[in-house]
């Protein structure tokens, strides 16, 4: 197995990290425990992942192959990523400690700045039975699945070869009227995509 | 002046906290230190409005008004959006250390799971004039606006009433297809909006 790159595992804790903190704020809002645990699980993977990129800088620089300053940058990136990892947990763990939060706040994080939102597909949905990669959500509707529920197995953090079908719960977060429209995209009163 | 619930100031943390994450990387990309030292100004703000949660949670455990339970879960999510905050000033600090990012690095995080772009607004553009609100690029092109520089002067999370004019230089994310979206927009050479 080809050895990854110290960019490529500096990115997947990027984007995990920030995956970690939709997730964990839809697990506050959803009363979600499966999903905060999730979370907890990520956790534990960017750990590894920050003590593989520890010591492959060390090694790059003893070998030569990195330059003292490109190490540091590269640890200091990374432990900004665990840093917000470690800070979704605690945004995890309040769902996980059974407090109910206040419908106030319950409602105001759900209607921040990007709406956090669950969505499930019905049967004469236009999504059923397409790839992610086909259907561009993204730009189709502003709206990013963050996960899916398909029956009773999760997918966090879905890719383009991630299929859609009847009755998939889809987590996704984005702008409000993008809300709208996957809405009526997931309940069949829309095939405008 | 009506005092703000802590759940409003809980929700600014949440929201400037994730604003700061996505300027942070931006400044690294396009090597703006103008972009990092807003990182720098908003933790400063983060920080008081921090305390003020602190401070108000307190007296409303002393008065009856707030349970020790929610005092604990406004505390704690105050907290997470206060260490995302730190994290992207450490991000931020990257750029302003001088070090230059490798290029691998630099051209990966411009590509993760949401892009990051920087795109100059033409004259013969379908977006000046307009106000993002209603524009809803969001929900059009996918691509949410991160700041504006507007001749000399910048914005950071722009709102519905942030209007587009001729050679501002918008600062967004979003997915891949999105960000074409928007640059042919910003350029003139598409109308469809």
């Amino acid at each position: 197995m080809k050895k990854r790159s110290s960019e490529d595992i500096v990115l997947e804790i990027k984007d995990k990290s920030e995956l970690m903190v939709d997730l964990a704020y839809s697990s506050l809002i959803y009363n979600n425990k499966i999903i905060a645990k999730e979370v907890y699980d990520l956790e534990d993977l960017i750990d590894n992942l920050f003590q593989k990129i520890q010591k492959d800088t060390l090694e790059g620089v003893r070998n030569g192959k990195l330059s003292v300053d490109s190490a540091l940058t590269l640890m200091r990136l990374a432990q900004a990523g665990e840093e917000i990892a470690d800070a979704a947990q605690e945004i995890a763990d309040v769902e996980l400690r059974d407090v109910e939060l206040h419908p106030i706040l319950k409602q105001s994080v759900r209607e921040s700045d990007e709406v956090l939102t669950k969505i499930q597909v019905k049967e004469k949905s236009i999504l059923c039975g397409k790839t992610l990669g086909n259907l561009k959500l993204g730009s189709e509707t502003g709206m990013m699945i963050i996960a899916i529920r398909h029956k009773d197995k999760w997918l966090y953090g879905p890719n383009k070869n991630t299929r859609i079908d009847e009755d998939d719960i889809l987590f996704a977060k984005g702008p409000e009227d993008g809300e709208k429209h996957l809405i009526e995209l997931a309940q069949g009163m829309s095939n405008d995509i």
